[in-house]
């Protein structure tokens, strides 16, 4: 993975427009470098991806990072320009994102039930020896090896698209410069912070929002029973709505953990706990994820019940995964919650830790 | 349910004999009254039991603790007395402790899938409105109201045998006259709390063994994976020899528990956070049995694949249940295990908190 060089860190005198387009002008040219590398993997790959690629991961990450900083600093950027460019990016994000996911979510699903699974004398689990655990391995694998090769086939399409040639040369255009709003050009470097503040104040907001009591008391149940109330306008409940409600605000979380994230990165003072509080609620979607293809694969037309019942073992393991999530983000949160009120200051600016209040991300 | 007085505390004179004596003699008493209202309960019920009944109950709780006594203060009795009368009482309490037992289960698993079900807007679970919920609900219940009512004609049956009879009759000798051996009769007070030392120290070795390292972490996945390792003489792993294999340290642990929670009543010192272990370990082996349950009921053949996922998620539920028991073990053992080195002391004692070696109950 390149290492984008951080911005800001060295030179106290740049103004806040130069702040931004230098950090969107380094993440342009990781854009441009990755792009070719990540196209090149993908049509190199006759079928679904067997590894995950780092051109692709070197483009997502530059993807998502000009995404949130034009998000957040919104207010600095021509917008129209702002506007459009992020919807092209989230296209590419949503586009280059799932083959990795399938992959992701296939190893998770495999790993678990091999761990399920497994025989061997040092530590065995509870499915040890079970008929149905080759059969939904079978099963599991093959869904989910037609979904990674449907993305696939989605992807090489549209790496020849007029759709992927026009963002590229937006980035490329970028990389000259970026176009900011007039006022934001010679600002103070400190017109950065309420913006900044807004991100962590979003991300603060909607982590209130988090059952956060229920999630600290450990096999409180959460994952399997006792979800979250779903909106009575929802009508009659099936589990796949009831679930999808419980994580949604999770979810939200995750989002605003990036844009905090990446907002913090253009003042170059990244907060390593954020980023391990990213990497939970990832491991929260991700097992939330896996638990709804394993839903889906027990509903699976013709399936034996020894396979339905494994399937009903691994979907419950995948939501005490997602219950092991929240669980480590209620013990990570509240260390974190107050240290990030002052980060988005910069150092010569003690009063910074003020957060405005959460609107604007509402 | 009826309480038996304490023996001992208020009478500090007492020799060993007579406090043994006096705790037997209750003891008999209780099982004695309590024995024709559960002949009663047991006849007057044309099927199953519905509800659990008190007579049932205390003369249980009789048993368990006349059986304790007996074998934590054997060296106390008369030798082939104590090992029949333990034999005995043991018969009884396996034929009395099965029906309330399946009555338990019932109430555990098909609650269980109720809230797992639950469809209302507060508080949903992970299989709202999921269609092999009925099923799964009406297999689990069919299966445990025949295991309950075939339990309750084999109850039926015995409650005439004469084997029941001479145990009526031994107890009835028992409030008359206690077979101490000669030395025991006229010991002191303190002769008891070697004994006493013994079964707490039993109970502190078995702890040892148990794998609380791996229950103190939350979500550590001991209830589904990772589990303990088993003999390899065993051969061919299947899933319900390693989770047998898995409980079965916990199972013994309960035993010892109990045993030392009747020996601290005898002499009149009950420990309450030892009564709420002793709960807990009660707690892991209902989720145990049920999960045994729940694995075997997807084994019912012509089942459907709907039938055999919801199954599959209940017995990873009781699994759950099973972790979450061994972690809230890990929680009280350490603040009791100190504690009870000198539970075994009478008031006048403060060096009877010594704990020989527990070889005698390995």
């Amino acid at each position: 993975m390149t290492d984008v060089p951080m911005t800001a860190s060295g030179s106290s005198t740049a103004t806040a427009g130069e702040i931004l387009s230098r950090h969107l002008t380094a993440q342009a040219g990781a854009f441009l470098r990755a792009l070719p590398q990540a196209v090149g993997e993908v049509g190199s790959r006759p079928g679904a991806v067997l590894h995950p690629s780092a051109g692709t991961a070197d483009l997502l990450r530059a993807v998502r990072r000009i995404g949130g900083v034009l998000h957040t600093f919104a207010a600095s950027f021509e917008p129209s320009w702002a506007q459009e460019s992020r919807a092209e990016l989230r296209w590419l994000l949503n586009l280059l994102a799932q083959e990795p996911g399938y992959l992701r979510r296939s190893t998770r699903l495999l790993g678990a039930l091999d761990s399920l699974s497994a025989a061997d004398a040092e530590g065995p689990g509870m499915l040890a020896g079970h008929a149905g655990a080759p059969k939904a391995r079978a099963l599991l694998d093959r869904q989910l090896t037609l979904a990674r090769t449907r993305a696939h086939s989605t992807v090489l399409q549209e790496l020849r698209s007029a759709r992927l040639h026009a963002l590229a040369d937006r980035m490329t255009l970028l990389v000259g410069e970026v176009p900011l709003r007039e006022q934001a050009v010679g600002g103070p470097r400190d017109s950065l912070l309420p913006q900044t503040g807004a991100a962590l104040g979003a991300l603060d907001a909607g982590a209130r929002l988090l059952p956060l009591h229920r999630a600290s008391t450990p096999y409180g149940g959460d994952g399997l029973r006792r979800l979250g109330t779903v909106p009575a306008a929802r009508g009659v409940l099936d589990a796949d709505a009831v679930l999808a409600a419980d994580d949604a605000p999770w979810h939200r979380v995750r989002i605003l953990a990036k844009r905090a994230r990446y907002a913090l990165e253009v003042s170059g003072r990244p907060v390593p706990a954020l980023d391990e509080l990213d990497r939970t609620l990832g491991r929260h979607q991700e097992a939330s994820d896996a638990a709804v293809t394993a839903a889906t694969a027990a509903r699976t037309p013709r399936i034996t019940p020894a396979t339905a019942y494994v399937l009903g073992v691994v979907h419950a393991d995948q939501r005490l995964e997602v219950e092991a999530a929240r669980y480590a983000f209620g013990l990570q949160w509240p260390d974190l919650a107050p240290s990030l009120a002052g980060s988005g200051a910069p150092p010569s600016h003690p009063a910074g830790g003020e957060v405005p209040p959460a609107s604007r991300m509402a």
